[in-house]
């Protein structure tokens, strides 16, 4: 790269995972809109086609209209070139096909454990995990010989395991893993303000947050919007509205199917004194089943969504098909605000802008209560070649049986993954809150997981 | 108190709940033969003629063969006199009668909640610490105004909440938390020596302990015979019994009635790394109900046993009628090696001797993954005057999640109960593993709970 | 204070020490610039007729062009007046006159210890702290009773002992010290990327830093420019003017007299690794005094300067005819671009932008191996009603005998003064690098300091 | 080794720098009369003719009356016959002759820097050390090879360097540095209660010490005899002997000519509010020179004694004529209680007995105030194969500053020794408090005693 006054010029940024249908998308939109970068994109994916297609694709928006930076999109046939040289690194993959997550999902329903997502955490995140974390091993060491000063931006699930993988197989990496949850609550945070104060037009980012916790099971334990401390406005919202607030919130695109009344964040609240900062559907997988997934009539109760894997399908073909439309010029490629922040990180780390903002990284002493090393998510002060956390402090005593035992089961997953050993995956899986089976139902599940994702396991059985 | 060479006389001992059946002959038993100390037995109780009846037996072994220290047993009427100038204080009551503790050990089974003891977590820990802090509060004042300098030893349960609610009462108390757990699962690993390696008649102070976690949920991290690492022993040794070990290990007699076949050792053991240094009863108690207590049926499977409260209130008449005959001298009080350690941590308080034991105390920092202030339990060094932890380091990652999110639980209560503040106390009764159920169930059950005992909540409906 | 549309207007500013002949000058100077913050601020000072005035000639600025916001100003007789209901409190006090400080500063010539600057640390440095912890003590209990919700913002020194100060008086206030040092090390380092790299243009703020230490002995543990390590820059900067770099890097007025060859920098950088924030004169102060300050000609040797008081009383003189010309229309007030971060600062708390930069605050585990609850000087997170550090991390090895030597004197100072107990006061002393005496000349040296001084220390008499 | 009853036999002690003619003595008799452990003394040494006098006084001692014990002393010519397969290895060398220490000791004199001991800290611990560090790390690494399951017992000084840099060099190493330095400050406060309490005949071990900071800078944070805090004793102590208190305390031969008034540890005392615990000659080089050691004629003022290298080898000499005539039949070897503890830690680690004292062993977080990893003396629990620190707490306020930058300056001095750069080397010489030299003078030394000694910092030139 080279810097052109207050702009950079021949960027490359390796796109691993880059045959998406959905985000790679947003990430397009986003780069043509963005002034002060450019360069290739060098995509990288399993699937060479789906990559050749957003090649296509992103090569293609640079005639319209609002492009202001003609980034070049080149796919790659192996991993090794798609990262030489290359300054920044994006990981978004999955790890498997939907056949793999449909397992994950709902093979855990025999023993009356319903997913919302199946992708983070519960049974579904454990068994996702030890397919990913070898995965993730051989990104890092890669990064390490071909790029090792690229900075790395992980959006792959189950985040915190993945991103302390990366740091696991190679501890001078330098990673971090990025999620839009949090801006979430921040727009839920200024509804309520609107609602409840009558202050209409409040920005997500105007609504300043200290955030702790791991990924899609962060905690607020400070909300504020310019003199007003938003703990007493929330609390007059969830009186103002008793059976939730189903309104959406959010209309970005990805959250946009996946609404919620929010009454998990009410209960949690009300029980622990914090506010959860994800969606529902996310909270819910971190708690004991019988709180609120242990049928899909307790689901409903508590208003939200299970998301099926025949969700998953559909919705993968719809997006498949939009892409050949844009491809062949059936559709034209739109741009929009996508809210995303990756951009924003990628320019404050080439010393563009300065940001602060909640990032997964390693806990260095950030959280001094929690196991250094752990993947956490707090804020974090994003400049030159840097990413600083803030000083989260303890996570507080309402909270942190919840955190601490979640973060405690990732270590244990990460540990097995690294090792490959199926017998410690078995440990965390049973360690986890979802999973409050006897030994032998709890044994019986584990083993059929496995079975249906072996093609994906292989490591674990040499 | 006085030291005349070296032998220390007139000590007083003031003893809460010196109306106990039990334990107090124990007591009796360990202070009629201990040479080198001598002095008063402050029997307090809030039902005075069971402490009078204490009195009685007391005074009376002075003149049995084998008393080689004289000590005088005065009953008093007031909590205050009892304590005035003590030098030491025993702390060994239960909250309310087995009427309640007959609530907290049932009333969940509704629920599919078995308990296997209820006097430590779970539901009936929760319940059972509502009624207990405030009254730990009353004696933690009751110290700091007449004998400020005394040493406070704990036996009551639940340890860990007990023994932390005197330290929230006031902090520069000097209390600590006595258990003889931990001694059973030395005596197995001694066991296990004969058994694997043939080497007889090793003492259970010959196996050489380091302990952490928190009371009745202590892990060893290390566990060695001389030059004989104890962990592979332990290995095989279940390799050896693979039905578990049913022999008994401990002829203790509070212990005798409570054998178990360590399966649940085994399996915490093999899914976690660590083995569990508690009797099977107790530790069952700190996970999902689902492991061991979801029925009768599981816990003989897992061959241990619950403790019905009608087995209780039948051992307490028999324990009665046995201090009555004793008192009318119908039956001779007759020593016995008790093997509690409580007599030597005192006399090692005085200076007498040294020693190194398990104990319950608060984490300054010898945990530092567990948050400050908890009450935690590992070993500790006891010389005059002082007890000081030994620094036992971060909890290892198998056991973590397990532990970490007890301790935080515990803290909740401990919250709950100085503030007496019951909602505080169902955020606590939820985050507790054993508690796996919907919010509607959990609701109902904690409030029948609270219903059935709240003659000893009083304070809490102010 | 309210909120109309971007602006905030009816702000209430305390300027405790409002009798200032020189920073005044750029408060006024900042605030009439300031688009979106309007009010009063209010002047008190012991010495009324000076805060008067600074009103006249802050009241006087509003009729000039570029004047953006018009304050008002308002002297007030008291303190407890000056802050009732203030939403910022500025404190930027002298404890006592320049006599006072002319006996700290020149008193330990007699032992060989000259001081360049004698307001930090240093035997002028425990002095004049003896003198000033009190009166933080005053102002923080005034706070607490008149504007609790009060940001409070320190310029005083030693501004590390008075931050401390302030919180060891009521812990719950909201207090943070401002420091422009740093800034001149980050324009230093944009004139070596000038020097070294033909890199012209670069703005202190694009220079990023991470700051770890105490005030005015801050260190970059990293500093970067977009994608250039500044580090390596630096070591070629001191290749290449291997004399010092006499050149003024700093427009700023205040530093501007000040100037150095930064050669105290290059001496610490070759020995411990890192570069040390401050100007030389600050610098030197902390360091045994026979290393740069043991003699006048010493200090030319190493290229800075000594400030005597004669410099400080005939620049107080000029700035007091200034401040009259002003006032009396003979002059006019002119408008600069003052360089200070004041104002942003109040403007980020106030939710109208976020920053991040260094402020000296308590070590709340942000620096875990220093004390905590001392002052530390890292960057941190400035947003709504928020001021947060980031983690920074342990000292590095080569500068923590430096660092936590001298925070622990601070600790020993503060301890010293909120008991006001001289002879801990000379423990500190005994204990500070410059004060390497015999115990009769530190002991000697210490009497005659404080008597000198004693009209300022009756609280230390009582 | 094998267990006999309670017996070990066919242990195997390696004994590093076997050719001691002074400890050796101390050693072989107190291993004469220990009955439950035997086995083989290897001896090794670079002068091997002075291991094989030893060999010969060790084998000589089995045929006197007293002997319990016949131990079989044998010489080995290399390292790695003498340590393979031993279960225990001592450390006790120095390194360089008594040529190298006389320039450690005078050279400093020319700077007006004299130094009582010179084996610790001051300039001629920092040279000392970088002579030291690359032994230790050989022997470390042989350790490793050879016996790496044996504990390393380290006696040699500087001992927090030397026993720091074998963690460094091999971080799995079980080793500990032992020193009596304490023991006689216990022996001084029962002296105190003698004086100040009229209670005689108490024993050190009967003194109950907390202890903390580093090898001969050790602090008691607590001092206890039976129900007596021994800090108002110490207080009445220094009242009643304002002079200092001459008497000899310690029949101990090493202490025996290095007798001192004490009053030194009055004034660090009456400074920082603990007792420092090594005699005064230790103490006084871990402050400015200008405290206590500017000159012959200070020290006298402060009643202690300076150690010139003229009486070392007088000693020496002395030492060696009485090792030949033992060797020769024309003294007896006589049995004495040397009062040493290494025989009884030995015993511990074999699970023989229990025991608790200070010990030197790397901070894990027992003193969470000062750097992880760098090597402290607190208390510490030795039983079977483990030496487990107690929790000693943060360093305190008072005392704080002098030991952060003395274990820092220790750290920076291993980090020069492991990385071989004098360069470090003298910046940890610049970081010692005695060292209040300007730079010029600081460089002319370091440069004179690093060519004075250069034959023995070879590897640093390389």
């Amino acid at each position: 790269m080279r810097y052109v006054g207050n702009k950079v010029e021949d960027l490359k940024i390796a796109y691993i995972g880059g045959g998406s249908r959905g985000w790679a998308k947003t990430f397009i939109c986003d780069l043509a809109q963005t002034e002060d970068m450019c360069g290739e994109i060098a995509l990288y994916d399993v699937d060479y086609e789906a990559a050749k297609m957003n090649e296509a694709i992103g090569n293609g928006v640079k005639k319209l209209a609002g492009c202001v930076s003609p980034w070049v999109y080149k796919t790659y046939k192996t991993l090794g070139e798609a990262l030489d040289g290359a300054d920044f690194v994006i990981i978004s993959i999955t790890p498997g096909t939907y056949d793999e997550m449909g397992s994950d999902l709902h093979t855990p329903e025999k023993y009356g454990i319903y997913q919302s997502v199946g992708d983070t955490t519960g049974p579904a995140g454990v068994i996702r995990s030890l397919r990913m974390i070898p995965m993730m091993e051989e990104i890092a060491l890669a990064v390490k010989e071909h790029c090792p000063k690229a900075w790395v931006i992980n959006y792959s699930n189950p985040m915190s395991v993945c991103t302390r993988s990366l740091y696991a197989a190679w501890p001078e990496i330098k990673a971090f893993g990025c999620c839009h949850e949090v801006f979430g609550v921040q727009k839920l945070l200024a509804r309520a303000l609107k609602e409840c104060r009558g202050i209409d037009g409040v920005d997500r980012t105007e609504v300043k947050v200290d955030v702790t916790g791991v990924n899609h099971f962060t905690w607020f334990t400070k909300a504020q919007y310019r003199d007003i401390d938003l703990i007493p406005v929330w609390e007059e919202f969830m009186e103002k509205f008793p059976e939730g607030y189903l309104e959406n919130v959010d209309k970005n695109w990805m959250n946009d199917n996946f609404s919620c009344a929010h009454l998990i964040k009410y209960d949690l609240y009300k029980r622990f004194g914090y506010i959860a900062t994800a969606a529902d559907r996310h909270l819910a997988e971190f708690c004991p089943k019988d709180w609120y997934l242990s049928s899909p009539e307790r689901v409903a109760e508590w208003k939200f969504a299970l998301t099926p894997i025949s969700w998953r399908k559909s919705h993968q073909e719809f997006n498949d098909k939009k892409s050949k439309r844009i491809m062949n010029g059936e559709e034209e490629f739109k741009f929009w605000k996508t809210g995303e922040e990756g951009i924003d990180q990628m320019r404050a780390l080439l010393g563009l802008k300065d940001m602060v903002t909640n990032v997964n990284i390693p806990n260095y002493g950030q959280v001094p209560n929690l196991p250094i090393g752990a993947c956490v998510e707090v804020n974090a002060m994003f400049t030159a070649d840097n990413v600083v956390p803030v000083y989260a402090g303890p996570i507080p005593k309402g909270i942190y049986p919840l955190i601490s035992s979640i973060v405690g089961e990732q270590e244990m997953i990460v540990e097995a993954g690294m090792e490959r050993d199926l017998e410690k995956g078995f440990a965390a899986f049973t360690a986890d809150p979802m999973v409050t089976l006897s030994q032998q139902d709890a044994r019986a599940l584990f083993d059929e997981m496995v079975d249906n994702t072996k093609e994906y396991l292989k490591d674990y059985f040499k």
